[in-house]
């Protein structure tokens, strides 16, 4: 599966719940072309959504399986991206405490990230430890893999930062070159809107479209769709401007010369948000319906589900292995060789 | 080598240097006898003491071997004691992983331990992360044995303190109990000075005697043993209090009445430190003879040594392994089983 040359991607999701649209506009559809092109790790995220999950374990471990169906029925084929489970990858947990060495305290509680996640979860003084070193853990994952490409969205750049400053430590540290430094990869797309017109759609936030949303949730969700709330009548002028249908469409329907139709009747009057609404179901009930028929297809052999993860996890642990092999061995821990 | 109701020790050594007599006055010699009593396993700590020896690991990992033959010098058999070098067990890197998430950082920097640590080092903002959590990893290494007593100096209370928080809430967690709290087991016996008169002898003070000494080295140290500075004629009245020379005596002979005729005689002047030292110096020889020979031997054949030390680490990958699979199962992390 490796070539020289080869980028190597690096990439995942945290297993908090099913993914949804957001996600599938923001990182599955690139990854399910990506896979042609790169070496592709996804890893499913358990240990690090445990560092802010203490005593939701079991809604973790269960989502596990969850995203991996949701990678499956996008598309993303077992046989080309190797998907992982991390917590299976005990390699990783000891890349991390090396590198933990390298990087100071003080360090971790200015990375921009850190400070923005503090705050978001609400964590004030009372950090838990394995939060603020999530980061090493990150860098650890990457460099785990000798990733050279790393999907990210901008709020995520201090991470890569911290990881390739872990590499360049390291690297000193031994006095050669041992792991590799990465490209954070900006999406390109961007972010799709909650159903509600905010900024982020999110499971928690209860503005999300699942991956495996039921034909009716999806009208329903349409249908409850944030517009121009000035739009009272059909004969209006409407703002295509934080209009979530609009955003939706411009993600969605690939004829963009008919959205942007749409949008010009929209904007001088006479077009009902009934009418886009209409529009935009048809679009996404016929982008998920395969989606949801592969994913229901898939949940009936959990079975062969985890045969693809523990094919993929041993996987990961070869090439995970091999790494931590090499640093070992450059720390010199390597007292039973030979 | 288990038996129900035995005591389960854990304790060992950081591996920054080979270890001198305060080790043996401290640790080793009851080590010696433990073995017997319950079940003991020795921690070559080479991963802790990478914590603050970045850049110095070359150190680390070469006196891995050094602490093992003062080990075996002195007496300490691995068909009773387990010893095993940390590195080696990555198990204990994915305990501590888990333990990380259940405290906060705040928690670890209120540690009067690490507080200390930090002002001896000069850490002052620049503390390695992965001096901050050493804590947590000591708890791993204390709750992946299960060990039920632990032996340490009074400044290192809230480590014990600290693991078993952990183990609290780890068990709370989980609604059940997997970890075991421990005991702290304080020595009964004052702490050797340096021959210089510091409070805390010190491979890195330079006032040491090494384990594996020279006649002449242990002569030269005894000779330049720090006395009463006022004793300075042999008719002189002398003091016992802070006088290192009586310190070693009350520490290495074994005949207690000597020493307190010794003592008085001193008190009451007319005996010369050239005398008591002549006393302390064979005391030594006579101790640290067999010690020397026997770890002079073991260094021969390396190849033996290591041998021990791999059968010590496979058998504590075993008992940690089992704790380790406890843990991950009552988290859930169980995905490929049955």
């Amino acid at each position: 599966m490796t070539h020289a040359n080869q980028p190597i991607i690096l990439t995942g999701d945290r297993t908090t719940g099913p993914l949804h649209l957001g996600h599938y506009i923001g990182s599955l559809r690139a990854r399910v072309q990506l896979q042609h092109e790169a070496q592709q790790f996804l890893l499913l995220a358990d240990t690090q959504a445990m560092t802010d999950n203490v005593g939701r374990h079991q809604r973790v471990t269960e989502n596990v399986i969850e995203v991996a169906l949701d990678y499956l029925a996008v598309g993303i084929d077992p046989e080309k991206s190797t998907i992982f489970i991390q917590s299976q990858v005990p390699e990783l947990a000891e890349l991390s405490q090396y590198l933990l060495n390298l990087v100071t305290v003080a360090r971790l509680e200015r990375n921009p990230t850190i400070k923005s996640e503090i705050v978001l979860r609400g964590f004030e003084r009372d950090i838990p430890a394995g939060f603020l070193m999530y980061p090493v853990s990150q860098a650890a994952d990457i460099t785990a893999f000798k990733a050279t490409h790393v999907p990210v969205g901008d709020d995520q750049l201090p991470m890569i930062e911290q990881a390739n400053e872990l590499v360049r430590r390291f690297n000193n540290t031994v006095g050669r070159q041992v792991l590799v430094e990465c490209d954070a990869v900006l999406s390109q797309v961007p972010r799709l809107p909650g159903i509600d017109g905010k900024a982020k759609m999110s499971k928690s936030l209860g503005n999300a479209i699942a991956l495996g949303a039921s034909p009716d949730e999806i009208s329903k969700a349409v249908k409850d769709m944030y517009t121009d709330p000035n739009h009272l009548r059909v004969s209006d002028p409407g703002q295509v401007e934080g209009n979530v249908v609009f955003a939706f469409l411009d993600a969605f329907e690939p004829d963009s010369a008919k959205v942007e139709e749409l949008k010009a009747h929209y904007r001088r009057g006479g077009l009902g948000d009934s009418v886009v609404k209409r529009v935009l179901n048809e679009r996404l009930q016929a982008l998920l319906e395969p989606i949801r028929a592969r994913r229901q297809e898939l949940a009936q052999d959990r079975g062969e589900v985890l045969a693809i993860l523990k094919r993929g996890t041993l996987s990961a642990r070869e090439v995970a292995g091999a790494t931590l092999a090499e640093v070992k061995g450059a720390l010199g821990l390597t007292y039973f060789l030979d």
